[in-house]
């Protein structure tokens, strides 16, 4: 039980090289997490753990009912911006499909998903005791989800098992290539089937406009650290009001003896979520994502003006879906490649000659495929990045056009 | 989708009336969730979104497997500390429980529960499927559990239906009264029947001293943002090596057509869980938590003199077991509900006149039954707290003996 004095100090001064000042991070999953002053100020106001509940309403002791800080108003305005009725913040993006999944399905239900929904999608199905059936997509070089698939793949869902499936989930843009689908397509299909369609916006509510009511979706998830300049962990879940109806069923438990019953509480929220510092740091930097939303043309803008500085290099482009409609890039390289293959240092170098030049965030090791976010970094700062590129293209005599 | 600009305005500079530095807070769930000054500045530090995941280790993409800043070394060390084999940080105490119910019950399983067991743990039952028997409690005036009404408990689930419960769960020290059950005599009986015994330390484990070992339990969980000086959300789940096997399984779910799985992720944890500030706040106070347990003798000692004193006035006693051996102290005053009936602001008079004097946490509206929470308050401030109840007795003519 006893723990050596120099471990325990370890903990006391924890720092960050990557802190946001001290370099340019490309990091795909960081662009949208990168807290506003407001939302820091808030971490520490609210930093001591159920410092958010000092004023818990008795009668209907539950988060999304607390006035002061006004989070029952924030909800509103959450739901509002979304363009649905209900919103909650729960503990992450990955829990709020959980719970969308546990509440809406019943075990051995399938969930129809893309194929390059995030791990986290098929996680939260299988922890909610339900199966998954994949649409398409069109592999390299493209990876364009097959969207009309999704009515096929419904169908087949129900002469499997003689019902709809559970829920139709679409990943707005995916975490490999960045792809943009039309989620309006999806909803149309889904609806047709009579499913709830749930559109995974982790990578583009809190970056750019989402309007759940345009998009016809049912249930809208999203990632707080990911796209709304909040710390982690925070996630939302926005419904319309049938959905809410479902997904934020009360508790219906009863203790044998006690006949103790808890009928206030939403059973999947178990009770209240993100009772802390993160929630006031996504609710902080809230008018600060209403107002950056309407810059996304600027943003896509940097990111194809990237692609376009990178692919002047030998044997690279850009994968996914061209022109760019979103931030995250992904670059296949064989000139990198190439270069890796006979490098001391193998596939590092082009990692640590970037770091020699303030910028992080490539995943180390990494030159055929690797992928990066322009989110947020002005002008000034994304041409340093594409001179970082052609100089190191350059220095390993790869032609640069 | 427009949000009126004043009620934006309201989101950026959120501020807290109950600050620390501002009053005394006697608000029995906040007491072990005040933040050390370390962990303050881990916040700032890592506070940007996805900031704890600079350092992922792309093979074994984990929180757990992160070494800058030393999460592995952490949950290590977290474990031993606690006498157990594994560890981790998940985003509640309750989710802590909801992941073992989860992955050591199937659906319709009971688990035998003390009957002042948190809502939380019922709601966890609930969410994963479960079905709860209750172990009686003494009821008024000690609310003593009986515990060795445990082994009948199970014996009856058995007979019921056909198997054991999944678990059997104790809350070490309950929300209500604060009386510390005996974790041992449980485990005993959990262990003679076969069955896996959890422990719900949330109000022992980071204040007092907690030995998983020493006390039998198979699974320990707990909250940091109740008692381990950490913001909030943030929960701790240990576990014998043994239970981890079960409790950490990972992901079997496989893409149907892509054929994608996800071995690598822990499927009740979604694969990821605190992947921000709160986590760093709690490794920050750890060093400065394994020292403070030390000093639990004298925050009972403060506790009982404080009851000492308040039970000078009139119609005021202490309920639960007696000398108290934990600072929730749970004070039913028939002289203060006196007082009330005949108020102008009826029961509101106590909490306005508490916080006239600097001094909040007490439920405003109560005066016959109310709990508090002197852990962590320097003697000085326990003094100032007594004197402030004696006073408004005194001043509304209760006698102080």
């Amino acid at each position: 039980m006893r723990i050596e004095r120099e471990r325990l100090e370890r903990y006391r001064h924890l720092k960050r090289e990557f802190r946001e000042d001290k370099c340019i991070n490309l990091n795909p999953i960081q662009r949208g997490g990168v807290l506003t002053p407001e939302a820091r100020e808030a971490l520490l106001e609210f930093g001591d753990g159920y410092s958010t509940c000092d004023w818990c309403p008795p009668k209907t002791a539950r988060l999304d009912k607390i006035e002061r800080p006004p989070i029952a108003d924030f909800y509103e305005d959450l739901a509002k911006f979304l363009g649905m009725d209900v919103a909650r913040v729960v503990t992450r993006c990955r829990e709020a499909k959980f719970i969308a999944f546990r509440m809406l399905g019943e075990p051995g239900d399938y969930v129809v998903v893309d194929s390059l929904a995030h791990y986290s999608t098929y996680i939260a199905a299988e922890l909610a005791r339900l199966r998954v059936k994949e649409v398409p997509n069109s592999g390299h070089p493209e990876f364009r989800v097959d969207l009309d698939a999704y009515a096929e793949k419904t169908e087949e869902v129900r002469r499997e098992t003689g019902k709809p499936p559970a829920l139709v989930v679409l990943t707005h843009v995916d975490s490999y290539y960045g792809n943009m689908n039309d989620a309006r397509r999806v909803a149309e299909i889904a609806h047709e089937h009579g499913v709830p369609f749930l559109l995974n916006a982790a990578y583009t509510a809190g970056v750019m406009p989402v309007d759940g009511k345009e998009l016809g979706a049912d249930i809208i998830v999203s990632s707080g650290h990911k796209s709304w300049a909040a710390s982690a962990p925070t996630g939302i879940l926005a419904m319309t009001s049938e959905m809410a109806e479902r997904i934020l069923r009360p508790s219906s438990i009863k203790g044998d003896l006690s006949e103790r019953s808890f009928g206030v509480k939403e059973l999947a929220l178990l009770g209240c979520t993100v009772m802390g510092a993160p929630l006031l740091s996504l609710m902080a930097s809230f008018p600060h994502v209403v107002k950056r939303v309407e810059n996304w043309p600027e943003e896509v803008e940097k990111a194809r003006w990237l692609v376009g500085q990178l692919e002047r290099i030998e044997g690279t482009r850009q994968l996914g879906v061209r022109p760019k409609e979103h931030t995250l890039i992904h670059i296949e390289s064989e000139g990198f490649f190439r270069v890796s293959q006979t490098h001391r240092r193998r596939g590092f170098f082009l990692y640590e000659e970037l770091r020699e030049r303030g910028i992080v965030g490539i995943q180390p090791g990494l030159t055929k495929h690797f992928k990066l976010n322009t989110y947020g970094l002005p002008w000034e700062k994304v041409r340093t990045v594409a001179e970082a590129f052609l100089e190191i293209a350059k220095r390993h005599r790869l032609s640069v056009g």
